[in-house]
Formats: C-alpha cells, structure tokens, sequence
C-alpha cells in the first residue's frame, strides 16, 4: 500500500527542471519587464519597469519546491495546499499558478500565451495591478506573507478535519526567527492523524534576511537536527547548488516524506510505535540562478540577492546586457515554445486551484440550535442573577454536538473558567502528547483546542476558517493584543477579498472576551486593559463588528448572530460571573436586532428626558441602572432615560459604518441638548470618537476605564475609575440644570458612601454589603 | 580555578529545607490569613481573608530554586539576578524577599518579625495592599509575570553588557508554550561570554496550567532534551518528590551548572572547542507540599493545585481544619523560633536587593554630542531634499562610540535599510553563530541587535533599561504592532513605579519608526499601519510620547530630547526617505522645544487667517505646504496659516496630559472660528480624539490614513486616501466661505491634476513628473 520510492526518471528530472527554469524566467520577468516578454528583441530600457520592486532572493526556492511537489503529485494522487511563508516571494507563487493555467482561469485577461505573459509581468507590483507579496489576489493561498511568522499556523489549521489533505509549509529561515513561527512546530502535539489532514514542514535555509544571516543556518547542523527532533520531526536534510543533485535529492526527500505521511496514515488508530512525522530542511542559494556579481560584488548566496539584484537597469548599460543575459540563460524560446514539457507536471488537482484555499465557497452554514432551551428565564428586568457565559457554554456544547468536522473552539486554557464547560459534555480538550489518568477531558480528537499561546489559537482559526469552516477564539480581554497584529493581517485580507470577485466570504473571526478589565480585580493592573476594541475600529468598517451584550440572554442572541454572520471580525465582550439578567430572550433579540435602545422599563421620562443615562457593557450597566434606581427612589421629579447599547457601531454615523445610525435616530435616542452620562466598558474617548459629528457631543459626559487598577475588589474597581453607581448619581447632579443646588444633600451621600465602601474594603477586604443597597429595583 | 562540586553537606541541607519550609510556610499564609500569623492559637474562620487570591502550585518550586540559588551564591560569592516567569507566584518571591530583610528594608512598616508577617500577608492581593503577581511592588524584580512570555527575553537583556552577573530565569511550563518565550531560546546565540553576563534558563515542569497538562512536560524525554540541545544548551535534569532526594540532586546540578558557566568565563575569548552552555529542567509536582486531597479529590500534583487549593475555609471547618493541619506541618514554632538556622542562607548579596533590579538607581547618563555637525544646512526652507534618518544615523554612530557598554540599538533587520548605516563606521551586528567571509558587519561583541523577532528587540531592550542602560528599538511601523501587548505591559510597569519611591526612573523606552505608512508603497497593504500611535496614547499620559518629526534636523533634536529623557515611551515616527528640509537646527530646535507652531515663513496670514492648514508627520507636512504653494501662487488674497505638529500630545488640553496646552493657547493657534485642514500622519479619528473639548473642533477637518492602500507609487497612496496636495487645496476651496464659487475653476483644476496623476501611474508605473511642477516654492 506504501508507495515505493523509486530513483527519479531521466524524463522527470528534464521535466522538473524545465519547470524550475520557466518559473524562475517568469518570476524575474514579472520583477524587470513591462514589454517584450519572450525577448523576442534585445533588451531596452523602455521594456524596464520604472520601479524594481519585488523580492528575487526567496523565489528560486519557492519555485524549485513547487516543480518537484508537482511531479509527487501526480505520482501519488496527492491533493496538497501550499502555504508560502516566505510570501514576499509572490512573483514566484504567480509564476506557478501561471503555469498551471489557474492563473488564467481566476483572470481571464491574463492569458496562458504570450500577451498574458506581458499582461503578468506588467501587473505585478504595478500600479492598479497585483501586489508583491502573496496575497488574497494570489490563487491557490491563504496566507499572505508579508508580516512573517503565521505561516505554520495557517498550515495546522488548514489541515484540520481535513483528512486526505496535505499541507506543504514552506517556512523562510527568517519567519523561523519569529515568536509565533517558534510556538507553531508544537502544534504537531495538537493534530490527529486519524481524522486531520498531514502538515509538510519545509524549512528552507537560504541563509540571509535583508542584511542579515539567518540564525537556524549558521547554527552547527547538529543543532538543527537535534531542534527538528525535539519539537518531534524526523528532518530530512536536502542541500546543494548544482541543480541536477538537488533534483535528485530533493525528489528523493519529498518520497521519503510522503512515504511516512502514508505510513502514518496507515498507523493512525492503530497500536504499536508511532512513525515520526517527517519535516525537510533544505538549504539552497538565496537568489540562486541569479547574478553570481553585480558590480563586481558578490550578490548569489548573499543578502544583497534579497530583492533585486542588478538595481539600476534602466540606466546603467551594462546591469541591462547582465540582466538580459540572465534572463537568457534560461532558454525562454525552448521553455515556452512548442516542445516545452514542464507541461507534463501539470497534477489534476494542481496546488494553485486547490479548492480549500478558496474556503468560502466550500462554506456550509452551522447548524444553529434555537435558543429557547437556553434562554434564562426573567420574570423582572434584574431581579436574579446569572453567570452571563453559562448558557451561552450549554448551547456552544450543542453547536459543537450538531457541527461534527466544521466548528471548533480555540482559547489559551480558560474554557472552563470561562464557565463553557458544558462543552466538555459532548467533547474534550485536543492533546497529542501522553495524557495520564486524572486529566481532565484531554483527548486526541477533542474539539477544544486549548494551547497557552494566543498566536497559536489565532493562527489554527484563521487557517480553519481560510478553508471554509467555522470557529470561536475566546480569551482574556487584556491579552487579546498579543494578537494585534495577527488580528490587523486578517482584517486586511478580509478587506481585500471584498474586491476580489472570485473569492467567496468565509465564516467570521469571532473573539469572545469573558475575562474582561472590570473582573480581573483579582489578577490586577497587568491584566486590565480594554483597548482591543479601540484596536479593531481602526479597521475597515464593512469587516468589523463590536458587541457588549449587557446579560446572558443579549450575549446567546449575539453569539447566535455572529457565529451565523458572514466576512467579519466580531468582538464579543461579555463577563463570566453572576449578574443580573435584564431581558427576556424575547426582548433580547429585539434589543440586539436594533442594535441600541431604550429601555423603557427603567425609563420615566416619557419622551421628554432631563437626562440620558447611556450603558455599553456589562458591568457599566449594572452600576447605572443601580444609579438609575437611586435617582428614581430619591429625586422623584427627575425623568431619566435608560439607553442601553449592545452594538456599538450604531454609535457611528450610517455615512461611516454600515450599522451606523442616522442623525435623526441618534437624535431621538440621545436628544438634542440634554445632559448624556454615558458609562462605557472601555477607555472612554472611543465614545467621543464615535460621536464627535452628533449634534448633542458637547453634553455626551463619559465614563470609562482610565488605566486606574491594582488587585482589589470589583465595586473597588469601578470607584478607582469613577464609574461606580455613586459617582454616576453625582454626575448626573452635576449636569441636570437646577440639580447641583436642590440635590446638593444626596450628592454629598453619594459622596460619603463611595469614601464608606472605599474604607470597609480596605480594613475587610471585600465589598461592603451596604452596596447592595445602593441598587436598581425592579 | 574553577569552584569543586562537593556533596552537600547535613548542614546545607538541613538550612535549604528549612529556607524552603519557611518560603512555604509564607507563601501559604499570604494566601489565607489576616490574623494569627504564627498560628499562637487555634485557626478560627476570622483568620481567613474574605477573598482567597494567589497562586499555590508554582510556589513551592520557586522557594525550592530561591533556596538552592542562595547556597551556590555565598559558596562561590556570585552575584545572581532572579527573574520569575511563573509571575503568578508572587506569594513566594515575597516570602523569600521578606526572609532575606529586603522587603522590610523597602517597607519599613512590614518588620522582620511577627507584627510583621501579620502585615505581609494580610496586605498581599488585599485592597490597598500588593498585587498578587510579581510586579513593580516587588523588591529584586525586573519582571512582571503576569501576561507570560517575556521572562528569557528580560533575562538576556539584562545580562547583556553585565559581565559577571548570572541571571536566574524560571520558565513556567505554560509560558514556554508562548511564542515570545519559543523564539527567546535564540537569544543565546546573541550572548558574548567575554562582554556579557550569563542566563541559566531554569526550565520547571510542574506538568499543568489552569486546566490542562503544560506541553512540554507531556512529551518524550528524549524530544525534550533534543529541543534543549538544539537551542545550544548542555541540558541537566532533575527530577523528584521526596525532598531530601531533590535536594541533594538540585545542589548537585546547580554546582554543574555553575561549573559550567565558570568555565565558559575561562574560555571566554581564548581558542579551542566552546563549552556548551547549561540550562535545568526541574521536575517537581504542582502544589508540592500542599493538600493531596481536598473533598476526596487529588490536588497536589494536578491542575487543581493551580490557585487556591482549598477553597473554601472560611465557610467549611473541615477545611479550615485541613488548613490548620497544612500550616503547622512546615513547623512554623520551630522555623521562625530563636533557633531558626535558614538564616545561614541569607547571602552578603541577596538577590532580592540585587541593586540591577532598581536599575534607575544605577543610570548612568548617556554622554550625547552636540547636534552641530549633524545638522543639514537648510538656506531656505524646503529647498533640497534630504534622507531624513541618514544625519540620526551619523549622530547615533557617535552615541554609540561615547556610550560603551551603555546603550545599544535593537531591530528586527533594518538598521541599514533605515539609512542608520553610518554607525557600523564603530561598531557591528551582534552575531555569536558561526560568521563567514563576505558577512556583513558582524562580530560576537558588536552593538547593533538585529534579530527577526520584535518580541526578541522589546524584551531585551526592556531588560537592558530595567537594569539601568539605554536604547533605541527601531522597526516597520505595521510590524511594531507585533509587540503591542508587551508594550502596554511596559508602560503599565512605568505607571506603577512612579508611585513606588523606592524605584528610581529609568531611561525611556524609545520607538524609531522609519518603515512608515506612506513609504510601504512597495510592499502594500499588509504594511500599511499606523495604529501604534492610537495604541499608545490609551496609556496613562504620564509615561507617554509622541513625536512626529517633519524633517532631519526636527528628528535629530527629539531623538536628543528623547534619548536624554526618563521613565517614558517615546514614539518617533519619520521616514528615511528623501524629502525637503524645512527648518535649519536652531529653528528645529525652537519648533522642538514648543512642540507645536506656527511656520511664519510659510504663511501670510498676518494674525488674521482665512483657513488654518495644520500638519503632523513627514508627508502629511510634505503635501501641506505643497497645497500651501499652490494656493499662494492661485489664490493670492488667501490668508493662509501654516501649523505644524511635532509633539503630538501638544493637541490634548492640559488637564489630559502634561504636554498639552491651555485652550487660550490652542484657540491662539487654531483661531475659534476658521476652517482647519489638518493633514495628519495616521488614522484621522485620532485627532478628533485629542481635540474635541477645543472651541473650534467643529471646524477641524482631518485627512490621514483611512485604511486604502496597495503596492502603487508613493503619490498614488496619498491620493488613495485623499491626503494629497491636490485635494487638500479642494478642501480649502470647499471650507472657507466664498471660495466654493470664487475659486471654481482651481479647483477644476486640481481635480483634473489628480485624475491625471492617476492615469499616469497606472500608465507608466511611477509618478507624474507633473506633480512636482504644484509644489512648495521657497
């Protein structure tokens, strides 16, 4: 049942290496040439591209690997992803989806002939053409590799559930220096080969960054082998540069590497010893094939093969004659005439078209449980309280239940704090490696994927999601930023995909923050920081969506409208521990349906407000309407609106956002000229962001999180950053005309009753019961 | 020479267990008890803190080591700096600080005697008391483990330019599943043993994190000692639950370790084969010596040993009997009694005061040349073109000549391509892997940090100024988001020691970024990101900076104010590429000094402006004064006013940050009632942000990035998003009354330019010569 490895044929060798040549002859063709494509006529400088942009360096390798993953997979029937990490070699990736015809199918206007060969050349790097890395214009990718350091992740990822596929990873000697790219080789302890697709790691050293050499190619050899080993592999080294060797061993690694894919098939499930799985290290020349010197300075097999080796084409004679002998060299007449026969290592199922890494188009929808079973029952807005996070943890059991092979969860290691440990009742945590009696739901096929690294549960979500499947990432809120970035690339490649007919919307990205700033009293200042969301709204609008249900009813009917939503990052922020319930699952889905509204139960001002009383989050809105209850009971006269936001995009003008409101809405919501005291789950000026262009801005008064916190109480907590029910009764007096003077008697309460609950905390070290008191009552 | 490994005498031992008892006994009565610290009477449930916080299971190793460590040290007079990746352990650094008398050195009011262990544990994680995590309030501590991932990188960067220091470094086995702790193994191939201190990576493995086993005490021994030797280090186990056995093995490869980096010094500089470097990893259970079972249930050496083991004592007196039984089996009577013999282990140079954990109290003033000859001649304004980086680069090259062993530059590559070459005229690129012929600039002592990893530059940078030095991390402006998390734990480090007097300033933390948004024309999108800025103004102002130069000599004067500055983070942003020289350095200087002006030389509007055009950032200023040209030269009654922002902070009212001005002075420059263009560097909603309290923000309007961008020409980004001279001269037109009609054709005109300016682009792949005919005209 193995395939045998047999010595590579004389025809494929020619076959391979024509391949090679072509697309290194495209690759720097797509570098230099804006006309005369095939040379038919020598070289001039007005068929140079007036800005030599693109990176050379990295694309022979890209494109040798390419040419021999062909010939395994036509021999084995092989359906395999390529996952470029080195993405700045994008004219390399273009060269070889070029020639596999994908390129022509995805652009018609770029032909397999020779006008679509100038038409390639022509767009790249090219104004209102195609960019210079691998990117979402790219066939055949899911990962743009411009930032360096996802590209295994992405790999794992795409290889879950996915029996049947293989992921070929090329991995830069760069990238391979990054954090996220060093956590990624533990993700083997997280695949299943029973039921997972196989990741093919190449590591590739070609020696040097920008200016640089690259650590993991001057280290001793023993080194690397012994680093491969430890993270599990067993690395088969392939290295040269007399291209007919390293035809020959590079074909005889990759068999080599398939052959123990297969066996690794064949044992999966099985007892007995577990075959190692394979990774390759090859080394070859940066820029090899190119420029040996340039100016008599070295350049092949040096940093300065980086980007572009001969510089100054244009204008300098003889870099153009060096530059057309190049291009010569490869034999651009044989490669693309009539007797070319790269053609024959064209798969049926070539990389470029891989339907995986078009995921949205494989989408199915999630089968969604409705919610009612789930739902908290709420007699009265407020008068019980819940663990906002449990229901939602039962009806994620049940998604995960009705999902099987399309839905996962991912997180650093806090599903069961977070209180979603219903999902344990139909699933179990993902694990590889030895698991002992006494752990807790560890299992190699789980569908929780917990590792203490938030790059790690970012990278196999965006790789799942990228090949058309669903998932939920939930974290603590203050070290979501470890993702920033991460978070930024996704954004960007979701924005892009926008314009780009032939890719199709995949599932959302959605974060669940449970461990959020107002509850993390316990942990202190280092855990406290709601900027995240101040993060994500930098980001385009049309794929971006932040939600603050109040109570465990909103966040069920969020997460049900995000996890069925389509092409955005949603950020849910949501608290773990018990608070009150406020809306039935019925009003809830209105709420959440209109985004933002008043809560006319808590109201009494009748249309006809002398202040508004506004709440975005969880925690901010359980201290006003405590606040609200304290008006209500000792300023009789006063009418006071409640309004509650859950989407917070609605803030936003509809002329920015797609969920933004019309001034007239916002208008009648926030009126014209009352007093607005607005307590907010995060930094407060992202509020005056969203609402500086609203007529009533000046009288919206915030409050919010301002980088006040230490390890203390809850209620302790909202008092450092003054958003406590107290000191939001005096901002109301402070603001309502005529209040400051008749009221002057309940601020001065307020104010003694925050220094009480400040003192009894300090010399008992809880909350002081009489807070209870000071409360909302239905 | 080299100190001889003896057994470990009765004596020894007899004193580490009492050390680790007694570390033990703290740790736990920090956890639990407000009342009876020596247990003088039975435990009663008002003993017991209302709210049980902190984290057992790590604790008991890190006593272990605390106690291990302080024999080796007086042996063989070391001076060792301890850095805690299990962060959540603080109970026991506090412990140890306090047996040392280090803690009631830096807190008087916290005694070393029985008053005072009152006092320490019902002040640890109590409101108003101390953080549950080692943090800034910690005595010997250059590291907050709270967010995990950092501790190797800071040991480095504070071992480096320490010779004769060895740094301690416990890696938790969770955060060795991070991505920063994965790549900081690298950091060994940076160290120069004759220039550097040495780390001795202790890597323990307690087995889990909250919920789930860790990773790496889960796979074969084999690959885990494969994974050590391949990051270079010569690995030494020890592993163990009986104490005495653990003991004498712990001492014992301790002494083989400190051997070993014994011989490492010897060898240091001479030929012949280089000993490798040790590392330990330590296994011992989780909650070792605490309850084995609660309820029935296996703690110790489970994940349930994480936390608070026994949950509820207050309420339950089986519990509270249990606890009682766990205190008193470390004999307190006995450990704290007159005949108390852990006190031998106390060293001449305890690690808690070790003095390089107070690094600014050890700062040495960075010796900074006079600006002078640096300075680009500027006759007049805009005249000639200049590389904005290149004359920093100059003057940072005699920076690092006057500063040996006092300051040193971190980046990812691109100290060159930055065009900060010029200090390679004195100094390298660190390397310690094998360097070869044709290399650039590269030596195992030089002063120019380049690695791929921004995690790798901002923690060793963080440790190099924690421990009292100076730097400059210079990257891609989109990449610095990378190490946004480790940023924000910086600058809360910041913020937390202002208010501790004990720790003294230290040098600011200072971002130069040169890859900028408007210059990854090349690259594309995925490079386009100037949202740090946004990130770091979320931060308490008191610690924050940011600057943003329009020119070479405005650079060279706040890279002078900043490199002199303390306890900031510093922000710079500007671009390498050539642009205009606006100001001579003594104007720089004075624009500098103020932060924010108006540039008489370019407007006309003699106190009595018609629109106000604003400007911060390199090309945001570049267009400006482009259009300021234009509509001088078309629009002669126009009273224009030219502003321009170098300290962005400037624009905050006073009230917010310490840089920001009075409204008088605001309105002063930005009028109450005229148009504002404002041409800003970044995301445009961080200026409504900053200005929104100012009588005049109605009229404020904002053009910067707004998240359009791909590869194309540099004019091509500005236009994609609305910044260019062309459009800014249109929205004058459209803002100041009268014009709209008056000055239609104009702005037909500039219409017209613009489209032209695209199709020429897309036409001949470079920017319109046409763009340079609408220009400043000095």
């Amino acid at each position: 049942m193995t395939p045998t490895t047999a010595r590579l044929s004389d025809a494929d060798l020619a076959a391979i290496d024509a391949w090679w040549r072509a697309a290194n002859y495209l690759t720097a063709g797509q570098i230099y040439l804006m006309g005369n494509p095939m040379l038919r006529e020598p070289l001039r400088p007005e068929h140079i591209k007036p800005r030599l942009l693109g990176h050379w360096g990295t694309s022979p390798g890209l494109n040798l690997l390419w040419a021999h993953l062909n010939r395994v997979i036509i021999a084995r029937d092989l359906d395999v992803l390529f996952v470029t990490g080195p993405g700045h070699g994008g004219p390399a990736i273009l060269a070889n989806t070029w020639l596999e015809g994908t390129y022509s199918q995805v652009y018609p206007e770029v032909g397999r002939d020779e006008a679509g060969m100038g038409r390639l050349f022509r767009r790249f790097s090219f104004p209102g053409g195609v960019p210079s890395h691998v990117a979402p214009e790219t066939p055949g990718s899911i990962h743009e590799g411009g930032e360096l350091g996802y590209s295994l992740a992405h790999a794992y990822g795409a290889a879950f559930d996915n029996p049947g596929l293989t992921v070929a990873c090329v991995i830069g000697d760069g990238e391979a220096e990054t954090g996220p790219l060093a956590a990624s080789w533990l993700s083997q302890r997280f695949l299943d080969p029973r039921t997972d697709g196989a990741v093919l790691p190449i590591l590739h050293l070609n020696g040097y960054k920008i200016a640089n050499p690259a650590v993991l190619a001057r280290i001793p050899d023993e080194d690397l082998l012994s680093l491969m080993r430890g993270h599990g592999f067993d690395p088969i080294e392939v290295e040269g540069c007399t291209p007919q060797d390293v035809h020959r061993e590079l074909a005889a690694a990759l068999d080599r590497a398939f052959d123990r894919l297969s066996e690794i098939r064949w044992w999966a499930g099985a007892s007995g010893h577990r075959p190692r799985p394979p990774m390759i290290v090859l080394r070859t020349p940066k820029g090899w094939t190119g420029p040996v010197e340039v100016d008599g300075v070295p350049v092949e097999n040096t940093f300065r093969a980086h980007q572009v080796p001969l510089p100054g084409v244009r204008e300098n004679p003889a870099h153009l004659a060096q530059l057309e002998a190049w291009l010569r060299s490869y034999g651009p007449e044989e490669l693309f005439g009539p007797d070319a026969h790269h053609g024959r290592l064209i798969p049926a199922r070539p990389m470029s078209a891989n339907p995986r890494a078009n995921g949205g188009a494989l989408l199915r929808p999630l089968a969604l449980p409705p919610l009612e079973p789930y739902a908290v029952a709420v007699e009265e807005p407020g008068a019980s309280d819940v663990e906002g996070t449990r229901p939602a943890g039962e009806w994620l059991r049940d998604v995960i239940a009705a999902n099987p092979e399309n839905f996962r969860l991912f997180g650093p290691d806090e599903v069961a704090s977070n209180r979603l440990g219903a999902v344990f009742e139909v699933t179990d945590r993902r694990f590889n490696a030895a698991i002992v009696p006494g752990d807790d739901h560890l299992a190699p096929d789980g569908r929780v994927m917990e590792v203490l690294s938030e790059h790690l549960c970012q990278g196999w979500l965006e790789g799942y999601l990228l090949t058309g499947r669903h998932g939920l990432f939930t974290s603590y809120e203050a070290f979501i930023h470890i993702v920033d970035s991460m978070f930024n690339q996704h954004a960007k490649w979701l924005k892009s995909t926008l314009d780009i007919p032939w890719r199709r919307p995949i599932a959302s990205l959605n974060y669940l923050l449970s461990s959020h700033v107002w509850r993390q009293d316990h942990n202190g200042f280092s855990h406290q920081d709601p900027g995240f969301i101040d993060h994500v709204v930098n980001k385009k609008a049309e794929v971006i969506r932040v939600y603050l249900p109040p109570d465990a009813n909103t966040l069920l009917s969020t997460m049900d409208h995000c996890l069925a939503s389509r092409h955005y990052v949603n950020v849910i922020v949501a608290g773990k521990q018990p608070q009150p319930a406020w809306l039935s699952l019925e009003d809830a889905r209105d709420h959440c349906r209109r985004g933002v509204g008043i809560w006319e139960w808590a109201s009494n001002d009748e249309g006809e407000p002398d202040v508004v009383m506004a709440c975005a989050g969880d925690v901010p809105t359980l201290e006003t309407l405590a606040a609200v209850g304290i008006l209500r009971a000792h300023v009789p006269g006063l009418r006071v609106r409640v309004v509650n936001v859950v989407d917070l995009m609605r803030l936003e003008p509809d002329s920015e956002h797609p969920h933004g409101m019309p001034d007239a809405q916002f208008d009648a919501l926030f009126t014209t000229d009352k007093p607005v005291v607005f307590a907010y789950h995060g930094y407060p000026w992202l509020i005056h962001r969203l609402t500086y262009r609203r007529t009533n801005h000046d009288n919206i008064h915030v409050r919010g999180y301002k980088e006040e916190g230490t390890t203390t109480t809850p209620f302790d907590m909202v008092m450092l950053n003054d958003l406590d029910r107290f000191h939001l009764v005096m901002d109301v007096i402070d603001r309502v005309p005529g209040l400051a003077v008749r009221e002057a008697a309940l601020r001065q309460r307020m104010y003694d009753a925050r220094q009480r609950a400040r003192a009894y905390t300090r010399e008992h070290g809880e909350d002081a019961p009489e807070i209870k008191d000071w409360r909302w009552t239905p």
